[in-house]
């Protein structure tokens, strides 16, 4: 069935009001560029983000869109000029499909928040071509966004790293350097970490953060009905912050605090920011709606000098390392593999979307479903 | 007049109704403790701080209130276990009165944040008594929240430094720190920030920002009416925020923006956000009324992973640095100098809510008012 290299084929939703009727499609990759890789996926990781923009809840669809990028697969094709890579390895590619590779945050490592940034999906090349994601036969992307996989690392862990770890990740590891610098001066060691919402993020937030290395690692939700489960990915502790007084007793508590909740309306900032040590970060990666918002003041922060931030996605060397560091402490993501056809990408999106997952979806059988992987 | 040293004399304020009707009243000094200093006062600046607390814009007034706390005068009296200070020095005493000295905040330097603190005046000590400031004949305060002033600086000078200036100094001086870090691993030494709001704290902002050695400094205005003085004071640029697309032509300018304005509701803080560099900080020194808020999503940061946080005033150990480096380099805060008198309390006060002073009132002649001065 499939066409490549001239078409692919994905599971793609026309509009938003059809978000959970995806249709199997053909469509045309984007131009294929000297330093561009094709890769045959294999399996693709569930990422909220995937449910957001087929909802529309960030930003129109700028097309017909197929999601998905938690790609993992093997290179079939690779452009003149693609030095990483050759036929047949094993990559991953996560949200991110171009950057300018030159302006100061490319060059400083920090090339997800390069202005021209080309995402992997519903996102606009600079001839007009819409990015398609990962929910297909293959994905055309530049090499500086695929990554190499590691061979301990099964593949349909590797995808929801790919995103969803890579995210949380970034920001834990920068948080620890900084407060280990700080710390550094006092002669004090450790640092604590509380990690909000144990969803598909949050449980992959609790497992890299022991990896890392955090003194403390807490898991904040606001039931318990996920104490076992977040206990059992190495939280040292659990929080249930649906409980009266939950902050009053856990004050001067965290160094940084990572928030994962999908939802973020629902949180009390305030609260949250009173549980930070002095000069402590509150970090978001959940976004949920656009028209979602926190409502803070000046004096939110002044008590402990706290901070508020977010932080999208991770630059390819903090993917590396992160690969790297999975493999070295046998991470292993909590994932529930589903078999792709169009009957369970509309299932799991709408899973996803009511925070079912339990807690990462990654599709997979991709060579069955598209007729790949023959050679 | 004066019954020092059983009883002090103030110019009080007994109810927020009464804000703008300050009476000369005579009141208890706190209880002599071993490590107090009693200070007889030459001149006292006049905060922001000052008018919310008068006005209740923050919290009710706990008692009949004597504010100010940009203290100077001359030590009269020291505690048995005063170690740094002895009769006839000149000394400054700014917004905080006291901590426990002993937490880790207050054993890091960052006392103002200790959760024992006790401020110049409308705040509790352990036994009750509420501080009383400097609008006032004497003041009585723990050495620790003494600070000596150099020779090379005139105390109406002085004054608005205590509060105003330590305020905007601390975050100044860390977050240029913190930029520094980074920078050195990518050898570049430019460090821009943006002060907005050119008021009392803005316009020492500007110097002290000059002074510190930041490579650039911008003064941040709604309108253009203080741009002539902001460049006086040394800014190197001036920006009318209230100019349709001013942020558009400055993304990626700041490191840092400091935010001096009182009112903190009209400034639309994403645009704000959308100025500063990668990993940006925006922080809040202008505290408005207490209901006053921001409105943020984790969207507002992720563009440039840019902070929010805010502070509140500064450490001993930063006063006496600040204080060197103005006297080092000949930093003059505007100041305008007003005889002390219930008429003159009232017309600061209401100049001071209506954001018209120029840019710093500094109340005077305390001697004659309270006929003191004579030893």
């Amino acid at each position: 069935m499939s066409t490549y290299p001239e078409t692919f084929q994905g599971y793609a939703i026309d509009n938003s009001t059809n978000w959970n009727k995806s249709k199997l499609t053909s469509y045309a990759p984007k131009a294929f560029e000297a330093n561009d890789i094709d890769i045959e996926i294999e399996c693709c990781g569930v990422c909220g983000s995937d449910f957001h923009t087929v909802k529309g809840n960030w930003w129109e669809l700028r097309s017909l869109v197929v999601v998905g990028h938690e790609i993992v697969g093997k290179v079939v094709k690779v452009g003149p000029s693609v030095t990483h890579y050759k036929l047949g390895d094993r990559v991953g590619v996560g949200a991110q499909a171009r950057s300018c590779l030159n302006c100061v945050r490319c060059k400083r490592d920090n090339e997800p928040y390069c202005k021209a940034a080309v995402f992997t999906y519903n996102s606009a090349y600079p001839d007009g071509y819409i990015s398609q994601g990962g929910y297909a036969s293959h994905v055309r992307v530049h090499e500086h966004f695929v990554f190499p996989l590691p061979e301990g690392i099964k593949s349909e862990h590797a995808g929801p790293l790919m995103c969803g770890g890579l995210t949380v990740y970034s920001p834990l590891k920068r948080f620890l350097e900084r407060v280990r610098d700080t710390n550094k001066k006092y002669g004090e060691e450790d640092v604590t970490v509380g990690i909000v919402g144990i969803g598909g993020l949050g449980s992959m937030a609790v497992q890299l953060a022991k990896a890392l290395g955090y003194t403390k690692v807490y898991a904040l939700s606001r039931g318990d009905s996920k104490k076992a489960d977040a206990l059992k990915m190495g939280a040292d502790g659990f929080i249930t912050t649906g409980e009266k007084g939950w902050a009053e007793s856990h004050q001067d508590t965290f160094d940084f605090i990572l928030n994962c909740a999908s939802s973020i309306s629902e949180l009390d900032l305030n609260a949250f920011l009173s549980t930070l040590k002095f000069e402590g970060t509150f970090s978001s990666v959940g976004l949920g709606p656009a028209n979602e918002s926190f409502s803070v003041s000046a004096g939110s922060f002044i008590g402990n000098r706290s901070s508020m931030t977010s932080s999208g996605l991770g630059s390819r060397a903090e993917c590396i390392e992160m690969l790297n560091l999975v493999v070295e402490k046998g991470v292993i993501p909590w994932v529930e593999e589903v078999p792709i056809s169009e009957t369970s990408v509309n299932e799991v999106l709408t899973k996803c979307g009511k925070g079912e997952a339990r807690y990462r979806y990654c599709l997979t059988n991709f060579h069955e479903a598209f007729q790949t992987g023959k050679n």
